[in-house]
């Protein structure tokens, strides 16, 4: 498919990257194209030649996890995303129907966090929305985890509904000491592997059930990895959060989780390129609740590529997923300086009977070799 | 669900049932509420009520097959539509919020057949659209087969196109003589076991090969039975139609027949209430291509609505198929006399926690009772 | 379905009820039906007739969670599952041809596990396997959590493979101080919503990917709850533990995670009554590595039978599911005292056309009639 | 997936390939290595070296259709199917453990057929079952169809289920004369694109509600294309087969059509590529009922592969259907000269990381390499 839109791929600041390193997944044997550094430091070179290949019209960048989440200093983290937001303004600048971005920010004051949205959603150019990795790292020994679904939050969560800007949930590494004692003997438990979902679900699951989307109706969230295991789930978070048993939960009592799936809360495809995943949660949350993205570098652009172009799947789903989807979520990127527009599966490449295409199908088809959109 | 809608809902002209009596489908030991003829004459008793007590809003109905089609003789073809539409206008009158009409036609002269299209679009009220069964019995012994392929149908399509008149292409039961080897001496094989839909998909496939939707890119068509197989069949259709091969195929060389799928072309759940082909069409297709309907009588109202509201499927496609899809099909049924309105999935009592209920899931569902809308 | 075989249903030993009751479950307003103390203590009578009315001919009942897992003190946890094992099968003694037990084990000290189970596989009747409630209490203030993937459990492990006794890792509620700052303020979140399978999913993935069963390929493990979420997960687990990246890793460097399932490891339906997820399940890890069960009294018997009876799968798959399977896992459900037998589809009125039905669907289903074994 | 098993895998009789060839397939433009006559002649060239590439162990060959079904004089199919038997019994000797033969027979006289079925089965070697083009053709002008359904075939079917000969019911294009008003005109829905599936699901239906297989319990049918649309329309079938209104109907009363699948009757994904046809068919019929095959050299030997080795699905099902399945329904595979074997999972390079995979997925995967299997 061509002109697809992705939107979990992450850059670094050259001057953060020394402490914000993704540690626990580099390689000592990495190549030189593999080497995560390096590609988190590019956007123009390598990264755009792999969206060419790949029919990847835009990417939406963010600050690399943990990012200002994982600065117990407020004064600290507020700087970080002052300046990684400064930083990638320039860079979506130099190629912005190529890229957008999202807005860092340090959740240690929610005040702070709705101005430093504002001014850069209404001052700066080239932002559509947020991406927040997780719980903010606070106090002392950087071990108090604060969390969105607290009242005092509100400031922050209205401030992203009125200045339309989706709010992206993204995991994080924590902090050695909150480890608890399953994860601290077992580090590969922790991670990508299944704690990183583990601990997303929960707080998204809080923010709803706090009833921070009743309270701003026009709030979206956006989680990754299919969804962080939430559609495999639904039913039975559903079935088990019953009202009479939490009378103190505060999301409204004739709402179901899954009714804000599709309205306030979308999923990506980020990282977890599995069908099975992909096709339950289309039936438990609707194709209008799913997007296309990578995960970039910490997954190749063309394993994610190659793996969504080959779904046997209707077209209008595909462009749906692939892009338009992206659209009705960011509106931004429908207007100055991306200038995006809605697009037919034809346009995407996807349907359609090509030239010299005597038989439709797999026949005549070479599996290496990727489109690319201009 | 609440406020389905359904359309390939069969009715009855008194005046005609002896000779068009669906008398292969008709069981003697049949309950009187079981009886077929009794429940095609029927409108506004037994029928409403099983509406009413199983979340049907509206029923489109048609004149039970083969119908005008089944009438060798032109004249008797034109008499019996003109007969049946002026009959089905005054029941729809009598409640219009709860029914509307499809046009019957004789497709003997296609410009005839335009004009009576004409007349019940324009002058009379509470159609919107029309059904055909299969094609049309002519010739002196009644076994030449009319199909609507062939270019002197055009003015017949171009007035459907301009008169935004979908046209459903329901099967028929084929008279003896045309039936082949096959049929003749297995008559359990000739009708809804597999007989009907062999046929209507190969009308259907006739029809779209032929290019009569690039013609007429405003004309709609709808087929019933999870779309006669066409769905499963799909990549195999389009991986199969060499353009090479078949150079005088009509159709555009660079549309796939799935392309039109979810455009021009819908299929329906009547009497195929199939869990695994619905998923099948939805993958094949998309939930934007796929509208509930009951094929009453011969299927039973509660059987088909039973099903349909217990998948575990989500809301949004739920609704889109059981109603909201019915009405970008259909505009006319937003107007006067119908004034049907899009509904939401709370609206429809689809998702959200209603009184009483502490957790949510089947635990409470008694699964006899259905539910009324009004 | 006739004759299913569910497994994950607790009883409460009545001497310790008090303490180890399912407090965070009941409902002041429950009626006596739905007292799960009631129905905890309760076994051939309201239970079994449910088991009558739902085609459930038995159940392998186990001692309520945390049960033993939830006693810090060694020599107590040891003295309530001794206690327990010898009331259980006094109990199935009653009755063996409808139920049979896991053994309750405390987890202080492996080798004793090891040896009361030896004593309940061999010197007593009617135990078929084990229930593990995850994790053991320990400690002087019952916060050490004590996980079963270290090398000092093997003496374990080893008794259950040798015994061919599958063990069944059921989630528990934690203690209030090893809860983290996310399940403290929410506890709706902590238990069966999503904290269980998120516990519990990190247990499983801790023993299989010690190694556990590469030392013993005899052993079977199983968990509830539709796999507490690994299959949707299963794609990005194995695509995550990256090898390389974690030398110390116990597990067999050319396995994945998924290739243990349908020969070690086993999931069943308890609680999850999702179709979309059994779906999923299925496609992951195939309809092997599936069976049907309940999670009786905290679910409703008939809840979990009319979705399973419902369901439109093939017949192989339903038996295999809600019978087969489990004779296959518990060779000793086939030996006395229960004597159980593979039964065919058709012996468990799974397809197949039953007197007086002319068609086969939905169409004659009286959907509250639940149907008997015997 | 290595050591895969196809056997809907046409050859052509040098001497018959005149008469016999598949006209409306060949395309003038085709190139050396897509040349139909060419590669339905060649065996042990271009066609092994496609199976080394693309982990095809073993192929069982069949004589192209119509083969002898298209001949209506009887003697000169009977000798047809003569000749074409000896000829593949020497080519399968030149490598019998990458190749397998299906008999031709002409079916004009059954107990001819059971007699030359006998001959190939007892006197020679390499034959496993047979393969028949549907009806016979028939009468002085060719145009009389013979189904296979009569009693008068019994001695056929008692050969056939007697012997061990699995009856694989193959497509074929019908003479001009008994090509119905739809087909004539348009041919291109005659052949691949739906007219095949179409018949060929009739005459299976045909010899199914015969009672042919009640008859002979022994006996095994399968076909391919996914099934030709009857997993898709299996509620439908059996919803409609009322025996009531067809109290002539020879099947069995109390057994569904659906209950024949996976004991006596099977299908391939022979040309029908679709993943969603796939899933469907699962769903219906179980995946104990379906089987891998390709349709060389009408399809394309590394599409086939790639479409199946790329799939996610679950182990167990994935060498069930690419190899196991198939040893079970041919136990003759098993025997010399064949000695093919069952194969795990690990063998067939299913599931499992292999040399340097740090992480498993598609991440290093090279689409177009295809692999060997020995």
């Amino acid at each position: 498919m061509l002109y697809k839109i992705a939107f979990e791929e992450a850059f670094a600041l050259p001057t953060s990257l020394a402490e914000n390193t993704p540690i626990g997944f580099t390689r000592a044997d990495a190549s030189p194209e593999e080497d995560l550094n390096t590609n988190l430091l590019d956007i123009h070179g390598h990264r755009l030649r792999q969206m060419d290949e790949n029919g990847v019209e835009l990417m939406i960048l963010s600050l690399n996890a943990a990012g200002c989440q994982g600065i117990a200093d407020a004064a600290k983290a507020e700087a970080l995303a002052t300046a990684a937001n400064d930083y990638l303004e320039t860079q979506v600048a130099k190629n912005p129907t190529r890229f957008a971005a999202f807005v860092a920010l340090s959740m240690h004051d929610p005040a702070q966090a709705a101005a430093e949205l504002e001014r850069c959603m209404t001052q700066k150019s080239g932002f559509v929305g947020v991406l927040l990795n997780d719980f903010q790292s606070s106090g002392p020994d950087g071990n108090t985890m604060l969390f969105y679904d607290g009242a005092r939050y509100d400031v922050f969560w209205a401030a992203a509904a009125r200045l339309q800007a989706p709010v992206y949930i993204h995991p994080r590494t924590p902090t050695a000491l909150i480890d608890d004692q399953m994860w601290r003997a077992r580090p590969w438990l922790n991670l990508s592997v299944l704690g990183f979902a583990s601990r997303v679900s929960m707080h998204l699951l809080a923010i709803i059930t706090a009833g921070v989307l009743d309270r701003f109706p026009q709030l979206k969230l956006i989680v990754g990895h299919m969804g962080e295991h939430i559609p495999f789930e639904m039913y039975r978070i559903d079935h088990k959060l019953d009202r009479d048993r939490f009378p103190t939960m505060g999301m409204r009592r004739d709402k179901l989780v899954r009714d804000y799936f599709g309205d306030q809360v979308f999923l990506t495809t980020s990282g977890h390129f599995s069908t099975p995943a992909l096709h339950c949660s289309i039936a438990e949350v609707g194709a209008q609740s799913v997007l296309f993205s990578i995960d970039y570098p910490f997954e190749s652009i063309p394993n994610a590529c190659v793996w969504f172009d080959s779904l046997q799947m209707n077209q209008h789903d595909v462009v749906a997923v692939g892009r338009n989807n992206a659209l009705g979520l960011f509106p931004r990127l429908m207007q100055a300086p991306h200038n995006l527009t809605r697009k037919s599966a034809w346009e995407c490449g996807v349907g359609g009977l090509r030239d010299g295409s005597a038989t439709y199908g797999l026949y005549n088809a070479s599996f290496n070799k990727r489109t690319a959109t201009r």
